[in-house]
């Protein structure tokens, strides 16, 4: 086991009703004026924001609202959001939606304590986040587990950049989960939720370059739950039950405890950015279509690895199949399969994407070197698993 | 899933050399003169206090020593611990050790603060700790989860009394875990830990009354990690690797990640505590006695949970056996087998107890009632119990 650092300082508070206590926990922090930011419409047309307003008011905040927050979150709107908190001398920053409104939220927070361009943190030219605004999330969508995590990822809708900053600084002080919230996410955007969350799982799990045996049987736990509750809400959607355990996937994959005792690898990650940056698709459908290929191109770099991830996660009975290679990939097809029921593609295809930017978008992916903390990807190898998910 | 609230503040530093971190983090509190609190004579001789009151001088701070902690801390040398911190001014605590130690930290915590008398926290008299001094530890006995959990228990040494206070302000500011320090913990006593920590994760499965899969799941991987690490180091004292799986399964197993959902039963602690309040047992030896007996006695209220107990923590085939019954009692003779392999005993009389105080032992059991979160049982089911662990 590596050495490591652990704590989940975002204070979660889980269950029906938990966004009414958003009021009363900005005042704890000494606040008075806050951002509501938020995304779709449909937040808005739902009446959740207007309810959430009326929390702010019985508490005695004023507040000032910033919505439009779109799926991989533009640094246009960030920049916006940072003029109007400044102008409006906003304390408190509550994010009410998906991980694209939290981590837009948390862009601006840091945008605002800074004098030069918030890009500037993405882009490498200043490291140091020293200050930032404190930020509270109302979450709509389990997915990216931003409401428990250090890190923000902001397109820049200029040069289709997608990049991220991690910072503990940046860690929202509190979360308010309320399964309800997600019980009209529909079937799409729950399926795309499900394989990011899948997938934070799998960036932790094969990270392993020691032998941390809890973090392995809790990971494998983690993804068979993931798994089976993505299943039951595909049947029914108005399983409230099926959802709130989708719903804490979502945050405990991001904690933290996954990653314990190894890194992360995130090479799926960043090999799915170029298709979110440049053909705006959904990350979780992103990902439904890269992982399972990139397994296919690394498996034989580590094939222990990958053979008890087919047994432990997809129940691949090894003495079933003639070769460790047919167990591997009888376990990725069983992913494969499990993203097509619940409604996934599992094709560049599918998602519109063109074979003549492959290239391109291989040179983006690895425009810094190799890509994945353990068993890291080169450009020739990022061609590859595009070929594969063509 | 119940709502809950939930959050890990302990800062948690673990791997090789943690310890060292020790000075400049009590720094980062402000702090200038730390107690430096631990039990037996083997912290002393092993050099390990030494060594640790140099990083507190590096860091510029002062410190006072009290040793003597003993397993079952006593309410006496807790009183000692706070005439000695509020007549040397001691702003910080500093404990080093097991549970005992830490727990004997936390009541020292809250006694400073308070101008009666620290058992009023104990015994309803106060149920307000509203101030605490701030706690960091050094861990050298893997079992009780203290160094990241709210909970200290105390004995009286005057009553035998043995009781619990739970307030999230006495959580650890930070605790620093390396493996290293426990490689030369003796057999015995390691096995006593790894029975603690299993039960501690029992105590939260066992307390589900309403659906919570994801927890259910991690609960059962945690077990089965727990039950495998104990086992290697039996094998191999000296396998680091182990050691710090099950370092960090004491750590987790009491950080709330799995009672989320649900509650806590601790019906088998209740059920210990007169064990080691009377006749001064380990604790995780006397849980090794008491928590197979105490599922005898209740499987039937809830045959669903501890069918799936028997299965997916002890791996019994429900096809190979006759019954409902038969795949249960398997499952606990298949739990009493795993801590005899170990070293424990199983039964009251290799405890040295006498069954003519089980009266007594079940009478001060269930003094306020009965006892048990979930699944509650009363002063005659705790005779049984007894009876069936003699």
């Amino acid at each position: 086991m590596r050495p490591f650092q652990f704590s989940v300082p975002t204070n979660v508070y889980f269950g029906k009703g938990a966004e009414e206590k958003a009021g009363d926990l900005i005042k704890e922090y000494g606040s008075s004026k806050v951002l509501v930011h938020y995304g779709s419409s449909f937040a808005k047309k739902s009446g959740l924001i207007d309810r959430v307003e009326g929390y702010l008011t019985a508490a005695g905040l004023e507040y000032v609202e910033l919505g439009g927050v779109k799926p991989n979150p533009r640094l246009s709107l960030v920049r916006e959001g940072i003029a109007l908190c400044q102008r409006e001398k906003v304390d408190f920053l509550l994010a009410i939606g998906g991980g694209s409104v939290i981590d837009s939220a948390k862009a601006i927070g840091i945008g605002c304590c800074y004098d030069g361009d918030v890009w500037d943190f993405f882009c490498g030219k200043n490291k140091n986040v020293t200050r930032t605004l404190p930020v509270g999330t109302i979450l709509t969508i389990p997915a990216a587990g931003s409401e428990v995590s250090v890190g923000t990822v902001i397109t820049n809708d200029e040069t289709w950049d997608k990049r991220a900053v991690n910072r503990g600084l940046m860690r929202p002080k509190f979360s308010l989960l309320n399964p309800e919230l997600t019980l009209s996410l529909p079937p799409y955007q729950t399926a795309c939720g499900a394989a990011d969350i899948l997938s934070h799982m799998m960036e932790h799990y094969f990270a392993a370059d020691m032998e941390s045996d809890v973090t392995d049987r809790l990971g494998e736990a983690g993804m068979r739950a993931i798994i089976h509750n993505a299943r039951r809400i595909c049947e029914n959607p108005q399983n409230y039950d099926a959802r709130a355990e989708l719903m804490w996937s979502g945050s405990i994959a991001m904690m933290g405890f996954f990653s314990v005792g190894r890194g992360g690898n995130w090479a799926s990650h960043e090999i799915e950015h170029p298709l979110s940056a440049i053909y705006d698709v959904a990350h979780g459908a992103g990902l439904a279509v890269v992982q399972p290929a990139w397994i296919e191109r690394v498996w034989k770099r580590e094939p222990k690895r990958f053979l008890q991830f087919a047994q432990k996660v997809w129940d691949v009975d090894p003495s079933m199949y003639p070769s460790e290679e047919a167990v591997v990939l009888e376990g990725v097809r069983r992913m494969r399969a499990f993203f097509q029921e619940i409604g996934l593609p599992t094709t560049l295809r599918e998602l519109g994407a063109e074979e003549s930017r492959f290239r391109e978008m291989a040179d983006r992916c690895c425009a810094n070197g190799t890509v994945g903390g353990h068993l890291p990807v080169d450009t020739e190898d990022v061609m590859e698993i595009y070929r594969m998910a063509w």
